[in-house]
Order: structure tokens, then C-alpha cells, then sequence
């Protein structure tokens, strides 16, 4: 897990490189398209709650995630002509993903299909396959093939924006601010973790797919289980959970409209009296919490694609502190199946 | 709560007997309208993740559930000329639920607003209001205006299906089979649940949204932090997490197509040594369950307005055996805000 996490900058340039060119074939096939469908399970899924709010926020398209039992348990059918379908599998091979895919198409969509293998079957049915270039994933915890769909995701999305392209200037600093948070040190927030009795995730807007990330990662890796949520579903109720027992990890883009109630959620949840660590945010942010770690120096559109670097690397820390095996946690396959 | 909890079956009549008359306002309302587009949060947002399965399987139109933050933190415009929304809040005063109802209708949506207050801000701003008729909830937890959502969804998405009616028989039968659900016997379910250390939820499909209603209810009444997944997202990769500290709670409808992978999730869990309490499912479920609460004798897309009685009656009753109020769960108003 530590040495992919490594690899991360290289894998986001070499992603770009082979992904930017195929801007204009997305944008020719989006178009008079209105609505976006994005089509994942696991970690992919969680690049796509960033897809999602990127489509909406960047690109004015309504997008949503696709419930795959609708087309594979019980096999509606929805007229999709109006629809572009991102359906996102690091092996290109999970059943339900090829096959929700393939029932979008019959019902009228294009699909662009994300995957980290050219030769697999999701890459056959997309109308246009973009191919992350994270090389082969050993480890069970996604970590590199994670950061190289948003990268894929945040070109498709850019592809449907009125202007395409605004992006770009930022895109090519990606691979050096990911290379900046692998110096981190994160002692200090894996030992946080470490004596949590309970942990809690929560973000907002565009980092809530980190925040998800960071929960499922947590959960997988280091066996506990990780809500993650958006900081309004936690005021409206799981707040009452929050109390001394309780890490809360908040994470939050350096600027943007979700930083200041992100801000606030830190100052309530530690007047309940837990722990806060918190990933990424400004300065006012960093005071409000217990332990801080820096994010990305990129605008709030893009900070997603190396937030979750300081998290990959607390949780890969803390699982050896814990006396686990990072690489390999028990129950998990490479190549899910699900049905 | 639990005078609320019984007070469901008459409820449940009183507002079918309201909303019923109103479908055909709401089908001439959504005529050419391709979305359905669900507004809520919290217990309302549960309730609409069934109203997003029931849209897609039954009426056979694209749903999704909104994220408000697009709205009311980043002010993004979409096109939504195409889309019913339908924006459901208890109070109806909930200002970021009445504020992106709001922003839906100046963006071109027909608003179906969902509520149990008649002269509330979103019965104003909606084009046709079904008012629930639960009367005054006092508990903090949400059990009736729960319910009451449920059956006015069911209305509201029967509407869009290309021959509304068909549900209209098993309907009449909902409030005499949440009777039925309120004689069930919980002692040995909160038992089995006060001896957990991790609680975690699961269902799939159509039962999906009471499954997270299940752990958002143990959560806020019985203030420990619950996982609500998938089957498949639990397959995919948290199934790491299961094992003997934890007890399984699956959800299940009578018949369907999620049932037999739920009955083989059963088994997988027990497998890893988690206990499990089933809440509906058929005689199959039931025996691959330690312990087991029938669920409703409705059909599966129907089932949901019931099935959450059981796990009502159980979390009370394990909120009054760890001592703890489940009138008034620590940390929650009535009315939430959220921004």
C-alpha cells in the first residue's frame, strides 16, 4: 500500500497525459445529452459522489448515481437517450458495473467507460474508454487507481462544460501537489486514530466523496467500522452520537463555499468534546481542530484528487500500529464480484 | 414515541385518504417530465431513497435524490424543465429543503412538496402539496411523519407509472397490516441488540432506504454510531468489518428480486460470527436469522411502508433498557436547520 501510494504523481501524469486528448471525442458524445449517470460500487463509487457534484457545480449538467439493482435485480427499463453514463471499474470487470453499463446502452445511453485495464469488458461497451494509468494494483485497499479516476473523471466532467478547458492550468500542477503531501508526517494522526473508540467522518460538497473515501478506507483497512457523512446530515441528527469516545475526521478544500460551515462543524463538535482531525481547510480551520493536516494548494474543483493522499497515508500508518497487514485485510478480494 | 409508534395505522389511513384524491393533479403536473428529482434530509431523505427505487422500478422514470448543497452553497444553475421534484420535510420549514425547492422551481422543476404542516413555507412554494396527516409528532425521533411520507411518496410515484392505480388494493390494506406489525413482540430483539458492541444494517433495492432508517433511528435514539449499506456495497469491501462484536441487522421485503441475495448475505455474515436479527423477509430469511421479526404480508413495492414498525418497536424498547429517553434523544431539536 505505501509504495502505491508512492506512485501517485506519476500515475496522475500519466492519466492526464492519456485522458486530455479525449476531451473532444466526450464532449461530441455528451452532446444535446442533459443528464449525467454515473455507474459504480466501493471506492469507485466514492470518485463518482466527486464526479457527481463536479458535474453540477462545473459543468451545469444534473448528474446522479445509478442504483445498479434497478437494472440488474429487477431490470426496469429507463429511457436514457437524454443520458451520458460514467460507469467506473478499476478492473473493468466487476459483473454488475459491466452489466448495469450494458443495460444503460440498450436503453439508450452513451457510455464512457473508466477503468485502470484497456483489454477488459467495460472498456468494450463504452463509447469512449478512458484508461487510468495507475499500472497494476497489488494491494486490496484502492489507492492509486482512486486518485487516477478522479483524474479521468475530472477531464469527462470537463468535457461537458460549456467552456472546457478553464481547468487546465491547474490540471498540470496535480501530479507536484501530490508529490507534496507524500512528505507529510502523519505520527501524530495515526496515533489519534489509533486510541479512537469510534471514528466519524464528515465533509461537504465536493469533498464529501473524500470524506467517504477516508470512512471506507478506515473500515477496510484498519477492520472498524466508519460513518462517513455530509456535515448537514450530521447536524440533522447523528450529531448526538458525538461525544469524548468519538475521532471526528473533517475534511475540508483549502476555499469555497463549504469551508466556513466545515469551520463551524469543528467548533460544534468539539464543544461535544471529541477529538478532531482534520485534513486539508485553511488556516481557521486547521486551529479548530486537534490534529491538522495540510491539503492541496489547488482550487476547490480539484482539491479532491490529492485530498485523500494525507488520509491514505494516516490510515496505512495506523493499520501497522493496530498490528494489521495494510496490503491485505481480511474478507477482500481484488476483483469484486457483487450481483 | 411509542404512543406515536401505535398511533401509525390510523395515520397511515387519514393521509392515504387525503393524498389519494390528489394523483391526478400530480400525473397532469408531471405529464412530459422525464426526472424525478427527491429533496429532503434525514428521516425525509430515507423515506425518499424509497421513493427513488419505487420511481425507477415501478413508474419506470429516471430518479435521484438532490444534493442541496448545489443549490444553496454553490448556486448552480441546471436546467431542470425537464424534472418533478419532490421535496419532503416534516415541518415543511426546513430552510435549506424550502430554499432548494426554491431554486428547483426558478430553474424550471414542478414541485411536489411533501409535508405535515399544512400552512408551512413548502406547502407554499409547492405546485401541488400532499399533506401528511400524522398530526402533532412530539418525540423527537420521527416515526409516524415517517410513515405518512412513505404512503404520500407512494402516491405522488404511482402517479407518474403509465397506469396509476394498480397499487390501490394493497393499499387499502397498509393500515390494518401496520396493526398487525404493532402486536409483534421485540424483548429478545433489543436484547440481542443491547449486547452489541457495533451495529451495522443492511438491505437492498426497494428495503434499501428503511435499512438506512433502521441505522439513522438506532443511531439518534440510541446514540451509537450505525452503518446502513447495501447488500452489494457490504459485500463490497465493509464485509471486512463483520464479525463476532458486531450483530447484523438485515431488511428484507416478503417476496422480490432482492431476497435471495439477501437470504445468502445471511448466511455470509453468520459465517464471520456476527449475530443477526432479520426484520421481514419470508420463512427462508427468517431461519437463517438469530432472531427473526416478520415483516408485512404486502407486496415488495409496498412493504417499506410498514417494515420500519418492527425496528420502531425495538429500538424504544433498547433505548428504555440502556436507560436512555428515546422521547428526547440528547443533541436533536424537532425542527432541524440546516445551511
Amino acid at each position: 500500500m505505501s509504495v502505491e501510494i508512492a506512485e501517485q504523481p506519476d500515475a496522475l501524469a500519466a492519466t492526464f497525459e492519456h485522458v486530455l486528448p479525449l476531451r473532444d471525442q466526450i464532449t461530441r458524445l455528451a452532446a444535446g445529452r442533459r443528464n449525467v449517470l454515473f455507474v459504480a460500487r466501493g471506492s469507485s463509487d466514492n470518485a463518482c459522489v466527486y464526479g457527481r457534484y463536479l458535474t453540477e457545480i462545473h459543468a451545469g449538467r444534473q448528474a446522479s448515481l445509478a442504483a445498479p439493482s434497478v437494472a440488474t435485480l429487477y431490470g426496469a427499463n429507463l429511457d436514457l437517450s437524454n443520458t451520458l453514463v460514467v460507469a467506473v471499474s478499476q478492473s473493468g470487470a466487476t459483473q454488475e458495473i459491466v452489466d448495469t453499463a450494458e443495460w444503460a446502452k440498450r436503453n439508450g445511453a452513451a457510455i464512457v467507460g473508466i477503468t485502470n485495464h484497456a483489454d477488459s469488458p467495460l472498456a468494450s461497451t463504452a463509447d469512449v474508454a478512458l484508461i487510468t494509468q495507475a499500472g497494476q494494483e497489488l494491494a486490496v485497499p484502492a489507492t492509486k487507481t482512486y486518485t487516477t479516476q478522479l483524474a479521468a473523471i475530472t477531464v469527462a466532467v470537463d468535457a461537458l462544460a460549456s467552456k472546457p478547458g478553464t481547468l487546465d492550468a491547474d490540471i498540470a500542477r496535480v501530479p507536484e501537489v501530490a508529490a507534496k503531501a507524500l512528505e507529510l508526517d502523519v505520527e501524530v494522526a495515526a496515533a489519534l486514530l489509533a486510541g479512537a473508540h469510534d471514528v466519524l467522518a464528515s465533509g461537504r460538497g465536493l469533498t464529501f466523496g473524500t470524506t467517504l473515501e477516508v470512512a471506507l478506507k478506515l473500515e477496510e483497512t484498519c477492520l472498524q467500522p466508519v460513518r462517513g457523512l455530509s456535515y448537514a446530515d450530521l447536524k440533522h441528527g447523528p450529531i448526538a452520537v458525538v461525544d469524548s469516545d468519538l475521532v471526528t475526521i473533517l475534511v475540508a478544500a483549502p476555499s469555497g463555499p463549504a469551508l466556513p460551515g466545515l469551520i463551524d462543524l469543528a467548533g460544534l463538535v468539539r464543544e461535544k468534546g471529541s477529538k478532531i482531525l482534520g485534513i486539508g481547510g485553511d488556516a481557521a480551520f486547521a486551529s479548530g481542530c486537534d490534529v491538522a493536516l495540510p491539503g492541496p494548494d489547488l482550487p476547490e474543483t480539484l482539491a479532491p484528487l490529492t485530498l485523500i493522499i494525507p488520509a491514505q497515508l494516516t490510515i496505512e500508518a495506523l493499520a501497522r500500529k493496530l498490528g494489521l497487514d495494510p496490503d491485505a485485510p481480511r474478507g477482500l478480494r481484488k476483483v469484486t464480484q457483487t450481483d
